[in-house]
């Protein structure tokens, strides 16, 4: 069928174009059929459909088909159904309950990077690998195929040390550390880290206040050769590019499937060039991993897929069910972190457990006895050598190394929350921490957050300060104040429980 | 956040609204969520993410949306973001292998019908129900929610009797026939049928050519019980409405999960007040059921379901490895049948089938004797009061009673597809038949189709014609006998047979 073309100026992140229903009818196309595009380059695209926005006799063109026939085309194109992709029939393998070849996961992983997987075909591979999860075999090649259709970072040196935390834990602020440390023994650790989805603040962040974190591979891997480390935004890269894309589905359905959380994982630790990694799995209520058993399960599953890959995988269960520090959100982490370089003044919980991290790597990397590493680690930290290297990657990233913690501006608008009876803090709730920080306007609002004065076990007095919220908008701090009211985020002995149907929904 | 309103002129089918990336940052909501709209009504919205088609600072509200706001809006709205609806917790319940209560499931109906939920979220649903299939209270919860969330038909006589065909078998045009059979009988049959999506024609597609097919749920109880019965488009009404919405996410998927389509089936005759029903489970090679075993279970459950329901429930499994009768295509077929019904001339396989099936509807409804329904439906047929009856059903409906086979038009262009070698016809490829009628213009183009002289079993002679193809438009013909040369639709005795694999893909 000859359509006459109308470009439609909107980026939709797919190749799509939209058809009335009257020429779909007649081409006997439907919801997530392809057409082909035949001009000076032939190209298929995903069909959306009008009854008002195209008329009858033609079809309207996306940004990316525009851009993928160079923005040059005739008046009319040659419109025809299309066949679906062979990783459509891939996905209802899955949902079959049949293992997939090597090829074919390939084949998809290179659908799903290349845009040519509508959501609805995304969301059922998601919710079948959840279901029925992968074999070893599938997940190695799923992360392979995923290293392989983004850029990679090869040094021509070794080890290349790096790390991960698996998330959950608010206040998780230890790369600012632990890099630094790392790199100030002479390894390199090129760690590309996230920003928070539905957490207060990621290391990409948070270092966002000290220097920019939006890299190329090549700029990541020049600046790790320079001066041993960096912390930068994985996003802002195109490595492992096939995650971000099954990321944005699989957070409309709150779901992170077990093989591809591994994989996801692995693939951003495997494309930067990682030898040898120390995963952080941080464990107990309101985090990812609720039990000791699930932890262990993980952490085998880590180093096994490791070992696949050719990767030293250590981890370490950590503590979850209180925030690390005391601080939560962007700014008032990153002053607890420089604070803690700067003066070793800090947190416990927040030095030591970036200390007994950064010691793994310390000797994973050769450069500390077996046994000598956290020593080594804490030594690094308390003779200012972290400082300094924090300062120089600070500085190779284009930021001001001559910061401070006092330099970092929090908001300017605060709130007390304050102990509603005398006696122990028994429990604490990490979600309402990091929802009265999101409530502030974290992670946007860098100056938002939460300032923990007293944590699980501590003692409080009636009206004492609990927390201090802060926020760079008086309405968001009041929406956090008035969240954190009707959601208290800490229970003091001998206050009334609340009804258990309601702690489970957060 | 207050955002200036732009309207979008475009329908989505969904409440959605279109935020700039920047303000849907600042807001906290990311791909899936949903925002709350507030000015003089109240309303929540799914997001979509746009980087140029919204400026900062506005919000796009597609039509949906402004319709729900009564086309009347202050300049600036409070957009907030809203919590998930508690449907997207049901699925994760589904996803995680527990089953449903029934108020989850008629509040996940009731957030389909409304379109609460996106695309990525029914796609999860019907993933997980098609691994997982529901058990027998779910599905009849999910069925009378069906019918609960549309419109009802209420008779004030009984019995009702309606029919249903699973499908997979082309040229299944016997509707045409038993519908008039059996009202020429007394009983009401109002029966509401589908238009083709993946086939040459379905039965609204045909009687579309002797009649308008697109009625509102008390018209069609109006000329029931005036003339005794109708043959409708389902997909006019508000019946079951629920059914389309997953149909359009079933579709891409290629999928039809069990309890779905047993909710589907049923819930449409639900509606229309059926209380007798006869299926006709087609069965064989390229059709849905491809053994006894399975079309049996399929027969046991939906009579366990009518049960359930209050529904008599008969089942048929019949031949469907090749095409009822000898054509394929609307306008061919609807020949076919009336030729039929006015001379009785025609193939056996069609009046066999037809008159079987409304014979079973005859004495489920009393007016034969056990086991005199065939003989009472073969009759009914020969001396002409099914034809009397069709024509009363064409003229209630709006069309002309006086049609006669010889005034219905195929498409002027046609071309013979011959035999390659001599031999017996061994195999009749159904979807390939249906594949050659769709690229010749089937079933928007109602004159296009295949006639089919040579059906298995019979004997060819080398260069006889086995199909004539029938369009409308020269260049389709062209696209159909291509398809046809190069996809063989027969396979006569002694051919090489083609490589498996490419069997398989059909």
């Amino acid at each position: 069928m000859q359509l006459k073309v109308q470009p439609i100026d909107i980026k939709v992140g797919k190749y799509k174009v939209v058809l009335n229903t009257i020429d779909a009818k007649e081409l006997g196309v439907y919801e997530g059929d392809r057409v082909r595009i035949k001009d000076h380059v032939t190209l298929t695209a995903i069909v959306d459909f009008t009854e008002d926005m195209i008329s009858p006799g033609m079809v309207g063109l996306y940004h990316e088909v525009q851009e993928q026939l160079q923005r040059e085309w005739t008046e009319t194109v040659e419109v025809e159904p299309a066949e679906r992709p062979k990783s459509s029939r891939i996905i209802r393998k899955v949902m079959d309950g049949f293992k997939l070849e090597r090829d074919e996961i390939n084949e998809l992983v290179k659908d799903i990077v290349e845009e040519n997987l509508n959501d609805i075909e995304i969301a059922a591979f998601l919710t079948a690998t959840y279901i029925k999860d992968m074999s070893e075999d599938e997940t190695e090649w799923l992360t392979r195929a995923m290293i392989e259709t983004g850029e990679k970072i090869e040094f021509s040196t070794s080890p290349i040390m790096d790390k991960h935390s698996i998330g959950g834990v608010p206040g998780n602020k230890i790369s600012l550390l632990i890099v630094p440390i790392v790199a100030a023994n002479g390894l390199l650790i090129p760690k590309t880290s996230s920003r928070a989805i539905t957490g207060a603040g990621g290391t990409a962040d948070l270092m966002e206040i000290l220097a920019p974190v939006e890299f190329s591979a090549s700029q990541i891997k020049e600046m790790t050769e320079k001066v041993g480390g960096v912390i930068v935004w994985g996003g802002a890269t195109n490595i492992a590019p096939a995650d971000d894309k099954l990321i944005k589905i699989e957070y409309p359905l709150s779901i992170d499937p077990h093989c591809q959380l591994l994989a996801s994982i692995m693939a951003k630790k495997g494309a930067v060039g990682a030898q040898k990694v120390v995963m952080d799995i941080p464990m107990g209520a309101g985090t990812k991993i609720l039990d000791a058993k699930t932890g262990r399960k993980l952490a085998r599953d880590l180093i096994s897929l490791g070992e696949r890959l050719g990767m030293d995988v250590d981890c370490a269960l950590t503590y979850g069910a209180s925030p690390v520090g005391r601080t939560v959100g962007p700014a008032l982490e990153v002053i607890e972190a420089l604070k803690v370089l700067e003066t070793m003044e800090g947190p416990n919980s927040l030095i030591e457990k970036s200390v007994a991290l950064a010691g793994m790597l310390l000797e994973m990397g050769g450069v500390a006895a077996r046994g000598q590493g956290r020593d080594l680690a804490y030594e690094t930290l308390k003779n200012g050598k972290a400082l300094a290297k924090l300062k120089e990657i600070i500085e190779i990233q284009g930021g001001n190394p001559d910061v401070t913690h006092e330099d970092i501006k929090v908001g300017e608008f605060k709130a007390d929350i304050t102990a509603p009876a005398n006696g122990y803090i028994i429990e604490f709730y990490n979600k309402r921490i990091v929802q009265t920080a999101r409530y502030a306007g974290a992670p946007n609002d860098k100056g938002a957050g939460v300032l923990i004065h007293k944590k699980r076990g501590e003692v409080v007095e009636k009206g004492q300060p609990v927390l201090t919220v802060y926020a760079e908008k008086k309405d968001k701090l009041e929406d956090a104040v008035k969240f954190c009211r009707e959601n208290p985020p800490i229970l003091v002995e001998g206050m009334l429980i609340e009804k258990v149907a309601d702690l489970r929904e957060l």
